[in-house]
């Protein structure tokens, strides 16, 4: 491929260009803020995330989407809330359905309880990609060893994705099954708010590590029910990104559970964050009641995230519950 | 039940002691040094492993192995290494086939490959039940929160053992997969060794996760292999204690695969400590080559601690089998 398209100029979607411009002939880095544009250009870094990785020569940053029009495939790295309104925007500059799309977005949207793929879907008839794994975007940026599952209903999309991808450091691995993976992605936050929660009250390990096993058998349990296959949580982008978020310090959401578990509230808007685990606890709580699947682990995070119930007697509740 | 019987006063034996002490009336703790027998009697403490944690009275130390002849439930909790050698002299002082001997020693006697329940099958023509689970020993002498799983072929003696363990806060889980119950805690070793040769390494978060998740999978098909069940490693004998042993600052055997990934050799006799894991990777290896099972993990470990090859070169020919 030619030409392949990024949407979103965070930490992850800049990693990923850095990774696909050495495959390819151009990246387009698409950034809804012009200065992260015109940074890039005059420095040759996106010194807000990397400040000192510069970026290949042939990712070409933008602020028009238009440039994007005729790439062969584009890799949509926005937070969920923001992701129907580009699907939008793609379609009203005439991306037609050759493309491949590629949803690398954690999230669900609420009250819709749509994936990122089901609403590719309203847009496009395609058979999108989706990305999900245990990677630090800043690791991704530096081509330290990683490795992440895609999975799409049409192989080949697969196949020409993880072309556009691998190097020998970044590794993909292909798996058939799509709703599975993106559940995975969402609820792995949901499991790492847990532990961090727990961690925050400083709750023993043993019990910490019981509750993360419970919300892994939950994560299989709820995946089961929305019609995915309960081995797709073994996979990378189950097991190990649920692990890996779960325990890792470097996790957000873990340290959104943490704060949580301390009484401490997050001004969010101040910190110009986005916790993507906070905004699905909602959609998968729903997603529970409507196939009507029982999670202690999803109430125990629902009750002190959402009700604001005291995490000690939360807890408490919880391991009744085990 | 009236009388119960631990055997080995150490870390864990000690404190699955304080525990079955809230159920029945007596407790006898064999321990096979005099002095700790001694220092319990005089102080009340098992100064050498929980210096502050008072033993409860009902709790009789002895060095005396027949003291527990009459006991209607004895745990052995030694070492695998010393495991035989246990088993031999309860035949000797006439423990009868009346008994349910309790298994939590982490091992494969080597060459001969048998679980520690195979041996005790060797001796006493009973259905002995397997102790398995994310247990920091020191959490349990604090009655603090935790989990484990037991397996027996007899249900009747899993429910015995599980009414004389647990409390409000320990919670036991039956399960009746014994064989794989017993695998787990042997490969939950050598995962803890891998990720810690990674950690010692420094290698990334993204591939030392992955490396995690490979070790998990190559466990299920190692137990499934050799009789067992997958699903077993997704309990609390599996999941919970492969992702606590591995990740956990407090596990030995993560120390040991950390001090090996920094190349710094231990001296394991002067430390007078046992990593269980160390003895364990030659009997899973060849527990591997009889049933003819790739592990690529169990090769890692095995390359890096047994034939002492590089660290970093193993881990890179390891990367590229992924």
């Amino acid at each position: 491929m030619e030409k392949i398209g990024v949407i979103g100029a965070g930490s992850f979607g800049t990693a990923l260009s850095q990774t696909i411009s050495n495959n390819v002939k151009n990246v387009f880095l698409y950034s809804r803020r012009k200065e992260i544009c015109e940074t890039i250009i005059k420095s040759g870094y996106n010194s807000e995330y990397y400040p000192n990785t510069k970026l290949n020569k042939n990712i070409i940053p933008t602020n028009n989407l238009k440039d994007l029009k005729n790439c062969s495939a584009i890799f949509i790295c926005v937070p969920s809330a923001g992701f129907r309104k580009i699907l939008k925007k793609l379609k009203e500059i005439g991306v037609n359905n050759e493309v491949i799309l590629v949803t690398t977005a954690k999230g669900i949207e609420y009250p819709s309880l749509n994936t990122m793929g089901n609403i590719i879907k309203e847009y496009f008839d395609i058979e999108y990609v989706a990305l999900s794994g245990p990677n630090f975007a800043s690791e991704i940026m530096l081509d330290l060893a990683s490795i992440c599952n895609i999975a799409s209903k049409n192989l080949k999309n697969s196949i020409k994705i993880k072309n556009v991808l691998k190097t020998d450091k970044f590794k993909i691995e292909i798996i058939d099954d799509v709703i599975g993976l993106e559940f995975c992605g969402v609820i792995k936050n949901i499991n790492a708010i847990a532990y961090g929660i727990c961690e925050g009250m400083e709750i023993n390990e043993n019990a910490r590590y019981a509750i993360l096993n419970r919300g892994f058998n939950d994560t299989k349990n709820i995946i089961l029910n929305i019609g995915g296959l309960k081995s797709t949580v073994d996979k990378y982008c189950g097991f190990g990104d649920i692990v890996l978020t779960s325990t890792s310090k470097e996790s957000r959401n873990h340290t959104l559970g943490m704060l949580y578990g301390q009484r401490i509230i997050v001004d969010e808007k101040s910190s110009g964050i986005v916790f993507e685990g906070k905004n699905s606890i909602k959609a998968i709580k729903a997603v529970c009641d409507k196939y009507k699947i029982n999670s202690v682990i999803v109430d125990f995070v629902y009750d002190v995230i959402i009700k604001k119930n005291l995490p000690k007697l939360a807890f408490k509740e919880l391991w009744n519950k085990l």
